[in-house]
């Protein structure tokens, strides 16, 4: 198994993406990395260069530029390399922390989608919080299309289905689609005509309608919904997230003489539930209905999130998933 | 200026509501009373019958009824009485904390729509928070809607613009798209005709698109959004903050001794805190767009929240928000 890393993308590159690299092939001794970027900075950081290929090349692509104009006009981009050496049957994979708009570019127009896929969706694995037998559930589109028809939902449903079973090895994952009410009536035309479809297909299973407000409670495997709301319910949970948390750390700097010391008594506690909330140990963002793993880290990783999305990488390659979502397509026709 | 109150509508009804509306003849003497309900439940409670007037009734709308049918088969229910008293001119407002589709079936069917108002949507006023500049900001739709076109998005701009100004008494609100990115360009094609419309509409100061992630940022005082997205943001916000809280609560019970010391001191200040993610000090949500006032709060309504959202309709009524904005519609045409 190869795989093509963009070391140059994102904020902390290439140091943090070489250092998760370094962790990586201590999980994955057999696995061979394609390190893509300015070889000079690379080796800097690289702690062994067995089953590495250092390709170097200057050119980048930043996190502001246009994405698909980038990918046409940076021909030698480390990211854009590195699909093509997807495409090109040189790697297996591609690891990128850069600009996310290139990289579904990268990952459409280079790698190429599956061929009857109209629609590839992006797939995360999100928290489910207060509930210990749930590790997490994956959800999709979260914003690769801005907006998709009831056809494409029923294939993010079977996607979604497929990556639960085979990298989160979930016996018979929920599948359930985002809707603005529980009941089978509820809904817009795009999802009460997707509602029809989910019910009526036999490889996945369906539980029904889900609210956004019970995703973090673990009410289903995998959600499914169209790019435009995915979008927005993944940027409410972590602005709410992430807000309420600087309240919480405002509340108690600002807090009375009594509360300052109970801060200080209740801080290992806290620091311990906000690994709750952190899901980077569940890998990136897939960009799933490729014919190959296009993963995807935030800009601002650091080397442990890396080393989880390579873990996460290597689960896919070696559970076949692509492979299998091929083979389930082709048997549909 | 009167307001007609279902009395029967909520999981505590009448005996919060009643005490909600003792708690608001205290802060508006002045108020009109118009109570729907069982009349022998109803006294139970009332401190005080003076601009008070009960039309008893046996018949209520329950939580789990049918929405427009209920509101056609149970004719003499507590929430169609006040609907008609509204729309007879006996009362400028309805009040109700019970099932949300009755009221807004209630409020499209027997109050009706301004003429021009193509689709009323559901408004309410979200906290901001660690921005003590800013009280909160108004969005909608949150709900009333399955489906919006850009035109109703334009409308939708306009009214929030409107209660802002009058009922907020913000004096140039400013205004923006909430979007899947914050690029002039970016958007399904419904928001990006929406930009388009917003950006040469004279009667709102627009600033743009804003994501999800930046809401309780308060970086805008009015969001624009399509019912199904808005329902679902707004069912994100309040999933994740509820799971947080509990989190919390979780996390500090079960922590260490160290930690459960700490947490009785740090008691007060986290109180203090959950006051900001508290909204109800703000009203219910408007059905914004009818020939009147028709507010909903929680069904878990407290006497407080009944309070604040009469205060809510008495600045409603007291500014002719409505009123205005029948003349800026009629003006138009």
């Amino acid at each position: 198994m190869k795989i093509a890393v963009d070391a140059m993308g994102g904020d902390n590159a290439p140091k943090a993406i070489i250092e998760g690299v370094n962790l990586a092939k201590q999980d994955f001794p057999e696995l061979e990395f394609l390190l893509y970027g300015k070889e000079e900075e690379i080796k800097k950081y690289l702690t062994d260069e067995k089953n590495v290929t250092i390709i170097h090349t200057d050119e980048k692509i930043n996190s502001d530029d246009e994405p698909v104009k980038s990918i046409r006009k940076k021909k030698t981009a480390s990211m854009v390399l590195a699909a093509h050496a997807v495409k090109n049957g040189e790697a297996d994979a591609i690891f990128s922390a850069g600009n996310t708009g290139a990289l579904l570019a990268s990952g459409l127009f280079i790698v190429g989608r599956i061929k009857q896929i109209a629609r590839p969706g992006l797939l995360s694995t999100l928290p489910v919080i207060n509930n210990p037998e749930q590790n997490g559930f994956d959800m999709l589109d979260l914003g690769a299309n801005a907006e998709n028809d009831a056809e494409h939902l029923l294939q993010y449903a079977i996607l979604g289905s497929f990556y639960a079973k085979n990298v989160r090895r979930i016996v018979e994952p929920r599948v359930a689609l985002l809707n603005n009410g529980t009941e089978d009536s509820k809904g817009s035309l795009v999802t009460k005509k997707a509602f029809d479809l989910l019910s009526n297909e036999p490889s996945i299973h369906f539980i029904g309608n889900v609210e956004a407000r019970d995703l973090l409670n673990g009410v289903a495997d995998v959600v499914v919904t169209d790019g435009f709301t995915g979008n927005a319910v993944l940027k409410s949970i972590e602005g709410t997230a992430l807000n309420l948390m600087s309240l919480m750390k405002n509340t108690l700097s600002n807090a009375s003489l009594k509360g300052k010391i109970g801060a200080l008594l209740v801080k290992d506690d806290l620091k311990e539930m906000t690994k709750v909330l952190d899901y980077s140990n569940a890998g990136g963002a897939v960009l799933f209905g490729l014919k190959a793993p296009v993963v995807k880290t935030h800009g601002a990783t650091e080397a442990q999130a890396v080393r989880y999305t390579i873990r996460q990488i290597h689960k896919m390659l070696e559970s076949d998933v692509v492979g299998k979502l091929v083979a389930h397509f082709d048997e549909e026709r």
